[in-house]
């Protein structure tokens, strides 16, 4: 069995033994925004064909199932665990393989609007039995996920649009360009963490990096941490609502978790991080003939 | 006299007769980021050079007068009134006239974070007398202002990020190329200006911008009008805090003013739009030789 994690910005393919270990890996930047319309299939030959020798069973996740990947897959509806989702894999003849489209999930945050997710149903599927009955669960990242686990299924989650914010901001707003890169900073870090909680809110608080730095307050080097900081502190503020305390499981790239542990536990919660690897643990729970963890 | 809003983007002169009536004036995009540096005398010139023959007085006021501009002019510090300001004009001696350029202002916003502006303050003079004894306001833009005075004299104010947010997002980032311009559309509008008011912050209410026309709840041109009223409304919320029934007073582009009034009237706030034109009004009072109004 073959599981790839295709998102909007890298391709990451894993080659399983029967036993289900991983025994070859493939990575690379040819996100699914880097493949033209109609080249899915070669694009996926190209990395992995010298994987396929017939017959192969293919369990892709992400964005590749969107509306621009490869095939949009509809999505699955919460509650959502590996029952529903395996019974929504979307299945395509390939050549040499079979392939299997993990659907996305789609459900609602706590004031009943509508939300997404691709890709990171796959990780929570890989990571659930380390999970208590009731959870939360924080993915980091671009678009960082809370979700909200029960039972062993998905049951609602909030989308915040944190990394890109910060992207974007570093790269194209006059914030940016007073940010220098420089060595990781605690101190300004966590200062932004704190300034998220003082009044007037985050739009506010984003003209306070210009004005400290302008009066001396921050350097070049610190203002980026500085903002990494506040915005993580608005997120997590957001996300914990009238539970600062709480437990959040942590689930993603180690130095993105280490930052939200820090942040988190700056604020009283309790963060604890979850293994790497969970969206191949996904795909293989996922994937529909006998491979163990199934 | 002669009065100059030169800002970031765009240069206002205003040419005044004896009695303080504007009888002539001139535009362009050419801001201080347009001008190279030390050629601010030269682009004066080819801008109103015309109307100097010798001995004029020019009052300069807004970012010119900025580190980034043609000379930087330390922050008067609040409290600050017409008295404070007009003892700290910077005084320049060109070719054919006198410069007299305006400091900005800066003083702390309500959780003693340094706070800046440059312009406003111009502004903000030339409608003191509109203004009660005590009085709030607001002046939308790039960078939004929320001033408080208090006895014809700048207090306090913080800034909101909120326009240069909009421009980024729209420009940059994923929820931008989702976007069309269309219509104004009020109902959009005024529907992102109560979702503002949601649980988990902006952070989250942005991602549901994208989540919304995923699902077809809000048309291309429908969702930048949403986004606008989404962002205008966390700053309203937020600056208004603890008092929604504020009375605020608008100061700035009529088209803008007139979008920041329905949403404060749907927030149950008392929006008071004040004249244009202050900006020129401000520098006649700061003038520092007898024209009228001073």
């Amino acid at each position: 069995m073959i599981a790839v994690d295709w998102g909007t910005s890298s391709f990451r393919a894993y080659r399983l033994d029967d036993g289900g270990a991983v025994v070859a890996r493939r990575e690379s930047a040819r996100g699914i925004t880097q493949v033209p319309a109609g080249g899915f299939p070669r694009v996926l030959g190209e990395e992995i064909g010298g994987w396929l020798d017939g017959g192969e069973t293919i369990v892709l996740s992400g964005m590749v199932g969107s509306r621009q990947g490869w095939v949009e897959v509809p999505y699955c509806e919460c509650p959502a665990g590996e029952q529903e989702i395996a019974a929504r894999l979307h299945r395509v003849e390939l050549e040499h393989a079979t392939a299997f489209f993990v659907p996305g999930v789609t459900g609602f945050d706590t004031a009943g609007v509508r939300e997404v997710m691709r890709g990171e149903e796959t990780q929570i599927l890989g990571a659930m039995d380390e999970l208590p009955g009731e959870a939360v669960v924080c993915l980091p990242g671009t678009h960082s996920k809370w979700v909200r686990v029960r039972g062993k299924r998905i049951v609602g989650f909030s989308t915040h649009f944190t990394g890109e914010m910060f992207a974007v901001l570093k790269a194209h707003s006059l914030l940016g360009r007073m940010l220098e890169a420089g060595a990781p900073d605690e101190a300004a870090f966590l200062a932004g963490v704190a300034r998220s909680g003082a009044p007037e809110g985050l739009l506010h608080h984003l003209f306070g990096v210009r004005a400290k730095a302008l009066f001396g307050e921050l350097s070049a080097a610190g203002a980026g941490e500085y903002l990494s900081g506040l915005l993580i502190g608005h997120e997590l503020r957001n996300a914990l609502g009238g539970a600062p305390d709480a437990q959040v499981f942590l689930l993603g790239a180690p130095g993105l978790v280490d930052r939200y542990a820090l942040a988190l536990r700056s604020l009283g919660a309790d963060p604890r991080p979850l293994g790497a690897h969970s969206a191949v643990n996904g795909m293989r729970r996922l994937a529909p003939s006998g491979f163990s963890g199934r």
